[in-house]
């Protein structure tokens, strides 16, 4: 507390990320890294970056950047934001587009950062909770709002919610934006990105961080109509002139031209779930239906608590959530690779004694 | 205008950075950028960067960064915060320590992104006019305010302050923050960063964008009193967890220690203005005393705007300001290389007629 803070920041409690150890050789299953590089295309293109053309600042506008995912989905230039990682991008969005003076309406459990930048930015929220099924049940939404947004699929869960749904809420929504946050749609949902020509109120964030395995590069971007996109470049130009750097811009767009490595990568953690899941489901674990490159789970007879402490003595590090308490028995656990699922559940059969 | 955007944003007038011209082979004077590359350690320190490990996020506290900065300035790691370029620092800045009852004061000649993060956080301001010399008079800050902001030397005018008037003023102006922006500092003025152990209420920002040639990495930071420093950290978390990239930490870690280089170029840079400000003085030229890498000049028997548009006819950009009316004459002139200097020399003689 300090006299010379201004007020909004005595009111803020901000988002904590998963740990980044700094020990080595750990099994981190964390925060929902690919266990796959980026493509040896993108690190050439990378390192070529690393040039005397650094003294210049990057585009402002990031044109090429968003020429090459404009032409990735088959959108205009001006339909696209791009951002310093999808967490600006949605920060950005929340200044935006959805701040009313009705609230704005999000799942109860879902992305935890939701809250705090509506702490930054003062907007009202309702949380609306999950069904039995830990399920987004779109017709609990359907009531006054300044702004809807969730994650497909959704997250600490990983359960994705069809097409039809979405499509349905866009249809009875038409006043408010609906922001669809596909951080981990790669992993198992359809894309809402087919409907950003048919409704002006979607607005649609996806990031570079997950299915493009370059978290450490800071790339997020968002699809709308224009009118959405304008806004988010009116906060974005008050705010900072150059959010993507040139190594974030040149790694980007080598991403998108490597159409092959992307899919190859996304088949094999997709494969890989499904065989986590089978080999949890064979120890009794209740695991929720997953599009995600994570599972959401629990185990009838141990804590949440006791699990995730259990594996951190084994080196094997997860991410557990004390609340709500109805998923504080849950483990959300990154999908690794062949080796690291191995050690994980070796790892958790001798946290069972199985 | 939309229904679908928040209401702050009708209000938004954004700030428009330099051109970034996409054309070859402009002599590019316009955006203060440094004319020598970064140091061959942090290209090398780039390269390696491109690997494997961008799967994995950057360390959302930036701790080797941090450390790094603190131990250049002798400080210590909780006195250091940074950010994605020095905008994004002063977003925050202004977000955390700058809005409150009183106005914000700064000069009314100066960085022109400062009323238009006002105008993104509702803070509200009062601009301080340059005295007659185009100086920052410090007595004219001696009344009630909600904050203090300048940047030394000051921008566009170039002209440095001494620090026994910064500390004059933070004597006097003990209630509320005094921000220092020192985006230039290195080539001429006195930096107040050498006040912070003593001063509560200072806040110095710097940027790795001029001095030391990364504007295409996009690495800012601010250091003050670590009570002011934990406001920016909360702002900072509420807002992206992780601002700093791989590349980033690793290239400004690495220019932090080839020190030797950071001291060529700049010595490089000012020799080559105070060359300029002696051709351009023996063409009738009054240039403001300047402490940065670029120059503020007028000539007495030519327009700022006929000037500029004969520059680019030689594919030479400085950049020229319309408002206030008090500089509308007046070019800012980036100090370029040996060659590029010359250029542009040529290129001023040729639109004088001389």
């Amino acid at each position: 507390m300090s006299k010379f803070w201004s007020p909004i920041v005595h009111t803020l409690t901000p988002y904590v990320p998963g740990e980044q150890p700094k020990i080595q050789n750990l099994i981190k299953l964390n925060t929902n890294e690919n266990p796959y590089g980026p493509s040896p295309k993108v690190i050439a293109a990378l390192q070529a970056e690393a040039a005397d053309s650094l003294r210049l600042y990057p585009d402002p506008d990031s044109s090429r950047l968003k020429a090459a995912i404009a032409g990735y989905h088959g959108l205009q230039v001006d339909q696209v934001f791009v951002g310093n990682g999808s967490d600006e991008v949605l920060a950005h969005v929340f200044q935006a587009l959805l701040k009313h003076d009705k609230p704005l309406l999000f799942p109860d459990i879902t992305y935890s950062f939701y809250p705090v930048y509506c702490g930054l930015y003062g907007i009202q929220y309702e949380t609306v909770p999950l069904n039995a099924q830990f399920e987004i049940a779109i017709d609990d939404y359907l009531r006054p709002n300044g702004g809807i947004i969730f994650p497909n699929p959704n997250a600490p869960t990983g359960i994705p919610l069809p097409l039809a749904d979405i499509e349905r809420l866009l249809r009875a929504n038409a006043d408010s934006v609906v922001v669809i946050d596909e951080a981990y749609v790669d992993f198992g949902a359809a894309s809402a990105v087919a409907l950003v020509n048919q409704y002006p109120n979607l607005l649609v964030t996806h990031t570079y961080s997950k299915s493009r395995s370059l978290a450490g590069l800071r790339v997020g971007y968002a699809v709308g109509n224009r009118t959405l996109i304008e806004a988010l470049i009116r906060v974005k130009d008050s705010f900072n002139s150059y959010p993507i750097d040139r190594f974030a811009e040149a790694g980007a767009i080598a991403a998108i031209q490597d159409e092959a490595y992307f899919q190859q990568t996304r088949r094999q953690v997709i494969a890989s779930r499904e065989q986590l899941v089978n080999d949890l489901q064979a120890l009794r674990f209740e695991v929720l239906p997953s599009g995600a490159n994570f599972i959401f789970a629990r185990h009838p007879s141990y804590a949440g608590e006791q699990l995730a402490a259990g594996l951190r003595e084994q080196a094997v590090i997860v991410r557990h959530f004390r609340k709500p308490a109805r998923i504080a028995d849950f483990l959300r656990i990154t999908i690794g690779n062949e080796g690291q699922n191995q050690l994980f559940m070796q790892a958790i059969r001798s946290v069972l004694g199985v």
